[in-house]
């Protein structure tokens, strides 16, 4: 019998791999949590590769065998893995019997062409594809806590999809101009591993735009924002800190609107939502806000004619927008409040 | 007799002030440089209020008193002081036969108006406003050479009218389309008086917008990129690092064009220009690029479908946005090239 | 009746106080926190004076009356108030019923004369002195649990005393030689208040050291570690980091140890104890790995003949250093385990 | 004919080799400079690598080719490359008459076996070795004006030997007490190369301790400070910035002297050398006061009874300790002024 409170985390090594295990050692409902990464160099525990978790909790570390963790109680798997490395082993563990909440970007899209595209790699089989929910809650809630296989959105479109859709749904935005987003990300974003630009000396003191007009995310934003390519610009930027993701959106409204009224509206739709916190009017939230946290602030600014709207959205992009939002999926399929050791 | 390389600084305690003082000592068409601040504190010269400058050479310090400045055979002075005081300062030295580059706000307006309700001021004469030149040598150079009071622009306008004057100019803006310039600076940008909101701790790992909708650079901008108010949101961010500003500015053309035209025209527009720097298309600036120098640099992107251009303005907010702009002003003034003393 | 679990926060605003209010609101001890600041600017609640609180709890915020808390049903109050506010308010809380446990240094000395002269302020009467527990539990467990008020310890003191302390109990300094203490702490040791040493500006990219031979955590040290003032050094550094202490501490053997007999002796000293984490030889603690944590780790290097020893020695200054250090005097004083809600 | 004006710089691609490149583009007495690399990607100038470089001089750029060198008629070579390559490389060029300054450890030590046991490389020639003039002009002017091939010194070497040598020659050291030097270097000193450590992540908001008791410079301080190994502990850490490094320096002193005396002997001992300044007792140079710079700042802090001496050294280590100082020594052996170029 496979128990949901039974964890297999694949791919701990990463900084999101390593949020996802602080998590999930604090978790109140998880009743145990094994490691998995490719080679354990020797160790049998969490604390053996993390010495900084020592005193915190304890858990098992084993090295990366999808027959073994379909052969345990486990009841749901994180993917904390590349890409390729979750097209192939989702499969493979929802076949037996696992739930799985996948944080690589394999799983995130409807079409493979769309996937294939962006990420130049074959794209998982189709049915995989349709099966997968996409894991926004404050959108999806429902068709995640049915899911078999959820797939965690990106940082930057957790971030800008919550800005964007509620304006959308209401119909505010004027068809006339584009919307521009904005971004500027923290470089644990970038991931792990050992890179030219991502040196310290060549990020500290330093800023600069990066994959204009052709970021990955970019397929993410437009189909659940619900906007066309033509309608948005997004651009991404690296900042000199570790973590936090703050997007600028800029967006024209159809018909002129009070600083009320949007905030109203926001409100309303995130009502109800814990890990989304709309800013007053007036009151704008900064990186700092989030670090370390599982929540997305939105806030806003409207000029005086109450057409030109800008919108701040913010996250941590290892928490709310990476292992945050994975346990956040976890709990609305396991059936217990959405926050549950998040907060 | 005045002596036009005889040199009077005032204000040289704050960031832009000991910029000017750094340019100034190794200048090598300056013969002399004094320096004056509010209260010397005993000092006599610059090396005691500033150790790190010993063994750079030397210059005298001074208790600022107009009438010492009129008195001296100071040719030129350099006002790095708040805009209150260029405002009372500048008439006096001009009247004296002193010949001022003045790097506050007072005189960046032809119109008081402007002036007062941007800055909540009293503006100075309209006659002194009428005469000063607005000092971006690439615009204006002509006017600068036989200007006695030149005003040196601010720096995020000065990064964002470099990028926007060519294709304003060249009639290339979609007049349909607002012109977004999302910007980010340094901290040095805020001046140096203690504040909480730049408290190391608050800046550091943060990152924020600030003054939506009500920058005070935004009427330069408009005045010289040659746009109105309704065609350009300009925001501006707090990046947490100690200088430099990035502009990352998003306009929809009128017609589709090539990435080698808009290379051109930015190639064509600045010719000539030494501090001006265009990127091969396709490669974009980065803020490291211009720390501690006096350039900006100007690189873009435009979509597939040669319709929605990004452009990355990038530069010192202390060297071409403050200190190395005004040391250009002061070099065409003197009728030598415009960047001695700054590469 | 006083309830121990009904808690009074007293100084909300610096960073010391933001990081108790963190820990308070997610304490599972805790019945009810109030806050107290000298200037409620009309917010009647914790999150309206933080926003990035929303969502975390809530906890009522009041203008600071010493009469009000005193007729409050509170058991405890925290004190992250400066010096000469504890010292006044100290006294009558206490004679009020309530447990105090103060973070500033008033009640850190058992001689007022040893207060006066570090701190150029009034002492506290001596028997307040007298009657004050050193909160630094690894050493003075039994005297926190009974007492009445508990003087929490010095950020850099409790790094440097918990590494210190064993060696000199084991009888292993080498009389001959001192000890080097050589510390670098993040900017938040420094506190809130808007310094100019303190800007961005000041402290990005920058290393200093300060207050050489004249630190106020230097009694301390001493009178815990057991050594006298000629035979230690204590060096204070600012770090370009918001939090976190580490000191490398050199120190002499009176005779040869291994790193196994060094190991030993500190895992002994603080077996049990769940805060400090001692670090396997050859392996060293970085700074990172206690930010946003509670514990002090330590490490340690020992030459080929092993007489000389460093000891490397961190934690975060606003955690183990003050908050966490504060929540586990509490957790004594209440008869609960030690690092409840700490870890 | 050899022209010492004539410069061929070989690894232009690290920190130390870009700063060279800068250094010699304004170089006042520098005819010629042309940049080696080992793949120059189809570049032909320096600029073209480096495009931060355009409009500030511009170099040929080419495939190393020691035969290339030797055929051409540069008389002086730089060698930033690593100690492998420069054991190499050097004989060939001097074998084909050039001077040569070289950056890395390979010809820093009189003894082959010093080299081969800190480097674990087999060491250069010994008549190599002995030919080799140890590039600390302060020390040893006279040497380098007269060398063929001088090694340039170590970064943290150059710090710590500037601020210990003048102790040692007037005797004042204790022989009882240790010299404890705790020193900090930016990451630029780690190298370009990608690794896991120096990720941004790794070293933003971070902070360690590294290689205790083995790091390679320890021959070069003990050597020229005039110690021996078991005086002197020699400590590195890493510090979140990209450039400097500020050393601590514990000296127990033989008798008590006045902090007059101290600077007195520090100002003699420095007289006429234009690049190491001496603060006044009493103040401390800070990191930022000396990046960017080719300078090494000493102040110090001495304890009431005389005894006890803190030494503070910095300097960037690109500059002062590694660039800076390697033309420095090229000044010297052109027989023109030190600091030429430099200040």
């Amino acid at each position: 019998m496979r128990d949901p409170r039974n964890i297999a985390v694949i791919g701990v090594t990463g900084y999101t791999g390593f949020e996802l295990a602080k998590l999930l050692l604090h978790h109140p409902e998880v009743s145990q949590a094994t490691f998995y990464v490719r080679d354990t160099n020797g160790s049998h525990c969490l604390s053996q590769l993390f010495p900084q978790l020592r005193g915190c909790g304890e858990a098992p570390l084993r090295a990366l065998c999808a027959e073994a963790i379909a052969s345990s109680s486990a009841g749901t798997a994180f993917l904390a893995t590349p890409h390729e490395a979750s097209a192939e082993l989702a499969p493979q563990l929802l076949d037996a019997g696992l739930k799985i909440v996948d944080l690589s970007g394999a799983f995130r899209f409807s079409s493979a062409d769309t996937f294939s595209s962006w990420y130049k790699l074959p794209a998982p089989h189709a049915s995989r594809l349709r099966d997968a929910a996409y894991g926004l809650p404050e959108l999806y809630a429902d068709n995640v806590r049915s899911a078999k296989l959820v797939a965690n959105p990106g940082c930057y479109a957790t971030s800008v999809i919550l800005a964007l859709r509620p304006l959308v749904q209401a119909g505010l935005l004027s068809p006339a101009q584009n919307v521009i987003c904005d971004c500027k990300s923290g470089a644990s974003g970038a991931g792990k591993d050992p890179r030219r630009d991502l040196h310290f000396v060549e990020v500290d003191e330093n800023f600069r735009a990066y994959n204009l007009f052709s970021h990955r995310h970019t397929p993410e934003i437009l189909e659940h924002a619900g906007l066309s390519e033509s309608q948005v610009v997004f651009t991404t930027h690296l900042l000199p800190v570790a973590r936090g993701i703050l997007s600028t959106i800029y967006v024209s409204l159809a018909r002129p609107e009070t600083p009320e009224s949007i905030e109203t509206l926001y409100r309303q739709f995130f009502c109800g939502r814990p890990l989304v916190r709309i800013w007053p009017a007036g009151k704008l939230p900064e990186l700092q806000h989030v670090t370390n946290s599982n929540f997305c602030d939105i806030g806003f600014a409207l000029d005086l004619a109450g057409k030109r709207l800008i919108v701040v959205s913010c996250l941590d992009n290892l928490g709310k927008g990476a292992a945050g939002q994975a346990i956040q999926n976890y709990n609305l399929m396991l059936g217990i409040e959405e926050q549950t050791g998040l907060i």
